[in-house]
C-alpha cells in the first residue's frame, strides 16, 4: 500500500530504530519521504548516512534539529553556533531542504525572557550565510508555550515570523506543527502571514490529560481533538507545497514495532490530512 | 507581622479550609483582602458567609468561579447561563467586584474551537445586564494553552480583551494571571491595551518539570522563573489599583498547615511583588 505521495514519516515517531532500520520501514510502508534527526545520522555516520538514503530513493523533508542558542555570549554560545554551522552542512550533504531549530529554554538562573528571545535572532542571523550558500532554510519551530521555560521561547507561529521575516524569503523560515499552534486563536491569521516562509509542516493530535512527561503527549492525526480540516487548508492556501511530516513523541508508539507504526501513521494520515492537500 | 496591603490571599491557596478557617488563616497572618471560591462559600451558606466576612473584616478581592458555557445550545447550556447568574448574585452579596469566569474546554467529541470560543462571547453578552445590575465585573480569565482542549479555549489575554471590548468598562473585564500569560510574547503590549479592563491581578510561579497533573505545577512567587518586576509595572500602568491576588494549586502546599502557608505567601509576595506596586 502506497502513502500519500506528501507524507514523510519523521524518524521520531520511531525513536529507537537506527538510521538503516527507519529507512526500511518508511519504504516498506510505502512513503517517499523521511524526516531525519541528527543523532541517528551521526551514529551511522555522514558518509554512510548519505549512502543510506540515496539507495533508500527516499526524499529527506527536513533535518532534526539545531537551535539551543538563548545563552549569552560565551563559550558554550559558539559552541552552539559552531554545532549549528555543522548542522546546516549536514542538511545540505543529506538533501534536506529544511533544518529545524528548537530555540532553546531560558538560560539557568534566567528570568529574561526577552532577552533569550533576542538571543534567537542573533544567533539566526550569525548562521544566515552558512544557510543561504547551503540552500537550506533556517526553519524556527514554535513549540507549545508549556515548553517556553526549559525548551523554546519561541512560542507562536507570530514570533517565529516576527524573526524570519528579517531575513530573505527561503534563508529563514518557520514550521508549522500542529501540536504546539492548534491552540493560538491567531494561527490562521499567522499562517496566511507566513505565505513563503512555511519551510515545514508537521502533523500530530492532542489530547487529554497529558502524560507525566508532557513532551510525550502527542497522538496519531485523528486520536484527538485537533482540526486537522482548517490548519490543513490554511498551509496548503499558504503556498506549501513540500512534504508533511508525521512527528509524534509517544512512549506506548516508541514501544510498538517500527513497521507498525509506519503502517499506522501512514493510514491516519490518509484518513484526516491527506483528503485536504492538493 | 502585616502583610502588604494590596494582598489577598485566593482560598485555592488553602484548598482544603472550610471558609472559617480560611479566613481566619488569612486574618491571623495580617491580610486585609481573601479572594473567596463558591464552593467553601456554598458549603457554609451564603448568609452565613456573609456574616463571616464581614465579621473578619477582610475585603473580598473576586469570586472564583462562573464560566464553563462552550457548549452548544441545550439544556446543559440553560444550566450553566443560570448557574452564571447564581455566581453574578453570590458575588454582589459578598461584595467581591469580580467574578472569574474561566471559559470551558471543547464540548466532548467537538474539534470545533472556533466555535466554542464564540459560545463564551455569547454567553458572556447573556450575563452582562446582570452584571451591570449587581455592578460585578465579569472577569474573563485566560488559561494556559496547555488547558486549552479540556478547560477553557480563552487562551491569551488578547482573546480576553477582543471579547470583552464589546462590552462596557466595568461589565466585563480580565484577569492578568502571572501563570497562564507569562509566556506570551505579546503579553506587555496586551497589558498596556487592557487599561481599564483588569478586574482581577493573580500572581504565582512557573517552575519545570511540571507535575503529573499540570493543573498543580504552580509555585510561591520566587520559586520559578517568572519576571513579577516587568509583569507588575506593566499591570500598575495599565491603571489596575485593586487587590493583588496568590493563587497556588500546589499538592504539597494544600497539605501544609494554613497558618503557615498564608504566612510563607505574605512573604514571598513581599519579597517579590510588592516592591513593584505603588
Amino acid at each position: 500500500m502506497s502513502a500519500h505521495p506528501r507524507l514523510s514519516l519523521n524518524q521520531a515517531t520511531i525513536k529507537y530504530a537506527d538510521l538503516a532500520e527507519a529507512l526500511d520501514a518508511t519504504v516498506k510502508a510505502g512513503y517517499e519521504s523521511i524526516g531525519l534527526w541528527r543523532e541517528p545520522v551521526q551514529a551511522a555516520g555522514l558518509s554512510r548516512s548519505i549512502r543510506l538514503v540515496e539507495d533508500s530513493g527516499l526524499r529527506v523533508s527536513s533535518l532534526c534539529r539545531g537551535g539551543f542558542f538563548t545563552m549569552e555570549e560565551s563559550a558554550a554560545r559558539r559552541e552552539s553556533i559552531d554545532d549549528n554551522r555543522r548542522a546546516i552542512a549536514e542538511a545540505h550533504a543529506l538533501g534536506a531542504p529544511a533544518l529545524v531549530l528548537v530555540a532553546g529554554g531560558l538560560p539557568e538562573g534566567s528570568r529574561d525572557l526577552v532577552g533569550a528571545r533576542e538571543r534567537v535572532r542573533d544567533a539566526i542571523a550569525e548562521l544566515a550565510d552558512d544557510a543561504t550558500a547551503a540552500r537550506v532554510t533556517l526553519t524556527i519551530e514554535p513549540l507549545h508555550p508549556m515548553y517556553v521555560s526549559d525548551r523554546a521561547v519561541i512560542s507562536t507561529l507570530g514570533q517565529a515570523l516576527d524573526i524570519a521575516e528579517q531575513f530573505p524569503l527561503g534563508v529563514v523560515g518557520a514550521v508549522v506543527d500542529t501540536f504546539h499552534v492548534w491552540w493560538d486563536p491567531q494561527l490562521l491569521a499567522q499562517i496566511e502571514r507566513a505565505a513563503g516562509r512555511i519551510a515545514s509542516y508537521q502533523v500530530c493530535d492532542w489530547a487529554t490529560p497529558l502524560p507525566a512527561d508532557v513532551l510525550l503527549g502527542r497522538h496519531y492525526p485523528g486520536d484527538g481533538v485537533i482540526d486537522f480540516e482548517s490548519i490543513t487548508a490554511a498551509v496548503e492556501a499558504a503556498g506549501y507545497a513540500g512534504d508533511v511530516e508525521v512527528e509524534i513523541f509517544n512512549q506506548q508508539i516508541w514501544d510498538s514495532p517500527y513497521d507498525e507504526v509506519a503502517a499506522r501513521t501512514r493510514d491516519s494520515f490518509a484518513a484526516v490530512v491527506g483528503p485536504h492537500l492538493s
